[in-house]
């Protein structure tokens, strides 16, 4: 059959289709090495993990000229033949390190098999990148103690510089105190969680073979937490909530006045933030069914001072000229020393501030979205309640931050409310019926096609409000100055008893509680502050870069729901563009985090571009004073916006 | 005057004579560089620590060819005038880094500005090794910030990397968070205390030059701690005190029963050990008037029991076959993670073990006495509750462990006491009169010459009962085999109310609580195990090493007072050797701490020491039973001690 000499076999690995001879009586696993086919061994070919789990294919398969039978690979090991009994798998199935080559084989290997796992983002700039996670899982097995043995510790470390060429690795003092249990819990049978090749931080006794990572977004507003398989790089759940600091101030200038006025100010809200965190990281555990103790690594975003107060650091200095952070550059920690109750030995990746108000959350987005790897300019605006742009290409990227306020976060709205189900999140007003239909989050009808009274309206989230406010600008609801148009035929406008106008989004009987969900006057205020803020931070980066226009325009933040284009540009929240080269991308920020979370080479590249972006600080007065003033109104007080133009109600 | 072109000078450095030509200009600090002269300069030329004050000698000096005035140095700038103003200096005295060259100089340096220092052991061995500790201060000085500055982090790392070469310095979370206020204290100056060239441990605002540490050697009954200037070597304070363990077991192994038997049995040896540690160090530091918090690194050394009490760890694989230890290689930790009261970011080094019961106290004992370094067979004996032997040369090194109990510390001995003012720490017998003499700690007075009453004894620690049981032995007041001699005729021969046989060390009137202080027949036996157990497990590493007699004895022990050779000879304590080569060195073990605290290359040295010694495992039964019998006898049952046989009674 086969023309190698006679001490080689051939075999095919599917479905890469690498193929070469091999000496005969090497493990299935060696062979994969040799031709260059990634397979998982988390134990280090000891038979314990059965992540090297394969298929021996059977029959002749001329195209790689071979017959593959199941008698080509050597008869089971007691060991394999229990691990794959109690898992119910056919006699096809084999431990490819078990498992050796006497004869020609074709060898399937499973997709959770395959090893050098590559994750696919899915945003507007697709993008692929390696699985390089700081922390993964060793598998091992220790024989019982001898009289001259050395202690736990070093035979364990015999077994990592033996089996995994693992030297000089340091044990976190819990690990060692957990070391004698472990052994005897799993027989022998160790899984070591590794941070950095240098450091054990966890031991179990058994095999294991899911470390989770929490990536982290910690908005003025809103936290958002992403849990991931460190392993696979799948993103298993999603957890967000409101930031409990809010109750101590709503944006970042009074959280900082809370943290200097009162003796336990910057205690009360490093607790708070910190009690939040491992909150959503135990609800995101939860939810695929397990505890916050699997929570093995951590990274986190912020704006600077969100930041700050994480590292239970005095963010004093961030509120006076000159701006100086305390720290700035990337830092690694243990979860415990921040008060994370996530696994006791978990480390914690703090991605690195640009400048005094240009955040680690910045520099998430730069990463997620890459426009220093492109050659058009990019404008990214990530939309929060202290809202960070970045503006520019390959040869410089300049950025901002704008007090935003937390419109579009749905706080100090109304009838505000975080992105969840029950939301408004879409808005359509007729500009000649004038009538109005909405989606809320968690159904999939339009208010207008389902049965009355089943949306259980809540309230309304960021993007609902923005197109609400868009919408009822488009048919003449509010005029360009923001106030609600009296000579308007809407049955929905009306006043409330606080004397204040209010435009109608669902009656009593469409709620929840059976009070109607209403867009005040005062919500059309601050969605105007909030998008001149934006829209003025925006020219002045397009003017530090001296450009005219922009490329292209990503929209960033945690809305849940992603932010509608064109509304957004209709209301003059961002600079005229080709509506075709506007895309809301999503949490960008928390994307970023989720990078550093898989990827370490992503934690030095983020190091890097954080010194590299230049920090311009937005003038407070002057010039950019009347800017904003001219950028309050509908879409603005003197630019055009030709790309939307056909969007917007006829000049009156 | 000098021959050198004219824009250099010669410049001389005394004590060491060091000379030669430098440019005009710069600094003599920069000059005792060029000419290899060690001067210390703990802020890098900024003139904040003092630490380069040098003296320029005036006058002519042929002898170097040199004529050197006080006009030859650069007049003194405004910040180093301050400096020398503030501390009454004459104008001779000059900060090496200011003061610039500017005609030929003879320059002193004090000692204590001499950098380079070694630090002398006084023991046996007499040592001199490099002091090279892991924890060094650093001081610099930081401009008010600026608003393109990074971040004060980020600042303080530029100037460590510019004026130290310190690159990739990372700094502990709580010292980032004391940054800006260690900042606005010292108006710029701070002073960093930096772990192994690579982790800053603490900041402090202005200049300071004291960093301390604590070398610790936690026996099984008696905990000794040594504070150290990390930057002279010098000795500055000792505290010693009882292992309060001692209340949950009086050797390693009923400790180990208390662990393993109780619930929280691990946590409450634990907490008494760290507990005691800490307040050692905090009585130490206010020794010298300071507080504990100066305290910034620590090593730590004991027998495998306390090694794994200290670090929280269930001693239990301990007491059982095959005696693995969890952990044996040294570790570095902080003070914190172990709960000990020293400076917040102090740091811990633990002194690694040899196997399951020769403990990381022996391998300080090594470390202090080097019989690896000798061609001699040195045989060292470490009494304390646990005994530790080493035996061998060069060429091979054995060691064992022996459950001595803990007579020679004074305790489960009827008056018995540590050594501490009020203990009789020697004991003399005439064997003609049977007079007796004695000597307590606290008083040059021998009792026959101090009046009457005045030494308030209060009891007899170790070196004083072994002299006492020695002294009996000579005079025929205990036979042979450890009884009481009826037949002698010593007025102080008494018998207890509880019946049993007692000796008179004190009368009543001699003593502070107005009891006699009595050695009971009951304490003869317990120094008759104790001297078994060391003398049987020297005999049978002299087996193990195949050699007939030791060249040399150490006897090692953290008594306080020495022990006495001699007698420790004529009562079988140790083999038969010439008594000129047997020598006492006092505690070994804390000295060898001690070592290891100052010098970072001697830890490693322990690493290499703990891995080289071979253990060998006393027998418990058999042979070594009646070997350990025979010995109980004075001094022995059958062998012979012909260097102290002069000194024994006569045969009877």
């Amino acid at each position: 059959m086969s023309q190698i000499p006679a001490q080689h076999y051939r075999i095919v690995f599917q479905p890469s289709g690498r193929n070469g001879a091999v000496a005969a009586g090497i493990s299935i696993l060696e062979a994969a090495r040799q031709l260059g086919v990634g397979i998982e061994a988390l134990c280090g070919g000891q038979e314990i993990c059965g992540k090297c789990l394969v298929k021996v294919e059977q029959g002749s398969f001329p195209k790689f000229n071979v017959v593959s039978s199941l008698e080509h690979a050597s008869p089971l090991s007691i060991q394999e033949q229990r691990w794959l009994e109690r898992r119910n798998f056919g006699a096809e199935m084999r431990l490819a390190c078990a498992a050796r080559v006497q004869g020609d084989l074709l060898v399937s290997v499973p997709a959770a098999s395959q090893a050098q796992k590559q994750v696919v983002r899915k945003t507007a700039s697709e993008k692929i990148f390696d699985l390089e996670p700081a922390v993964r899982l060793v598998c091992l097995h220790l024989d019982p103690a001898q009289m001259d043995d050395r202690s736990d510790v070093e035979r364990v470390s015999a077994e990592l510089a033996q089996r995994f060429a693992l030297e000089n690795v340091e044990f976190d003092l819990p690990v060692i105190n957990a070391l004698p249990a472990a052994i005897k819990q799993g027989k022998g049978d160790l899984t070591l969680t590794i941070w950095r090749e240098r450091q054990i931080i966890r031991v179990q006794g058994g095999a294991y073979d899911r470390p989770l990572g929490l990536a982290v977004d910690v908005g003025t507003t809103t936290i958002a937490a992403y849990l991931c398989d460190l392993r696979t790089g799948e993103l298993l759940a999603t957890a967000a909530g409101m930031n409990p600091q809010v109750s101590f101030g709503d944006d970042i200038m009074s959280r900082i006045s809370f943290a200097v006025e009162n003796k336990d100010g910057v205690e009360r809200l490093h607790n708070a933030v910190i009690e939040a965190v491992s909150a959503l990281g135990q609800q995101a555990a939860q939810e695929i069914g397990v505890d916050a103790v699997e929570i093995v690594d951590c990274t986190l975003v912020g704006n600077s001072v969100m930041h700050h107060l994480l590292l239970g650091i005095n963010p004093g200095p961030l509120g006076q000229i000159p701006f100086t952070p305390v720290v700035g550059s990337s830092l690694d920690l243990r979860a415990a020393e921040l008060g994370l109750r996530f696994n006791p030995g978990a480390r914690v990746h703090v991605l690195p501030l640009e400048a005094g108000y240009v955040g680690a959350d910045n520099v998430g987005v730069i990463l997620a979205e890459a426009p220093h790897r492109q050659d058009e300019i990019t404008l990214i605006v990530d939309v929060g309640t202290n809202g960070e742009l970045v503006l520019g290409n390959r040869e410089r990227l300049v950025c901002t931050s704008s007090p935003t306020g937390p419109a579009f976060e749905g706080a100090q709205i109304t009838n505000g409310m975080r992105a969840a189900a029950g939301a408004i999140e879409r808005v359509r007003i007729d500009p000649q019926s004038l009538d109005l239909r909405y989606k809320v989050i968690g159904s999939d009808l339009w208010s207008d096609t389902a049965p009355a009274g089943s949306l259980a309206v809540r309230g309304i989230c960021g993007s609902g409000i923005l197109e609400a406010v868009a919408e009822m600008f488009a048919a003449g609801i509010i005029l360009p100055n923001g106030r609600m148009n009296k000579n308007c035929a809407s049955a929905r406008l009306t006043r409330l008893p606080n004397g204040q106008n209010a435009f109608v989004l669902a009656a009593a009987e469409e709620t929840l509680s059976g009070e109607p969900v209403v867009l005040t006057q005062a919500d059309v205020r601050a969605v105007q502050l909030a998008k001149a803020a934006l829209f003025t931070a925006a020219q002045f980066l397009m003017k530090e870069l001296g450009v005219d226009h922009v490329d292209r325009v990503l929209l960033a933040g945690a809305f849940g729901s992603y932010l509608d284009q064109r509304r957004a540009m209709q209301i003059g929240m961002i600079p005229d563009c080709d509506l075709e080269r506007v895309s809301a991308v999503g949490n960008a920020a928390g994307d970023g985090a989720r990078i550093a979370l898989l990827n370490v080479s992503e934690r030095r590249e983020a190091q890097r571009l954080a010194r590299w972006a230049e920090h311009v600080t937005t003038p407070l007065e002057g010039e950019f004073q009347q800017e904003f003033v001219a950028a309050l109104a509908f879409p603005h007080a003197s630019l055009q916006f030709p790309h939307v133009e056909q969007y917007l109600p006829e000049k009156a």
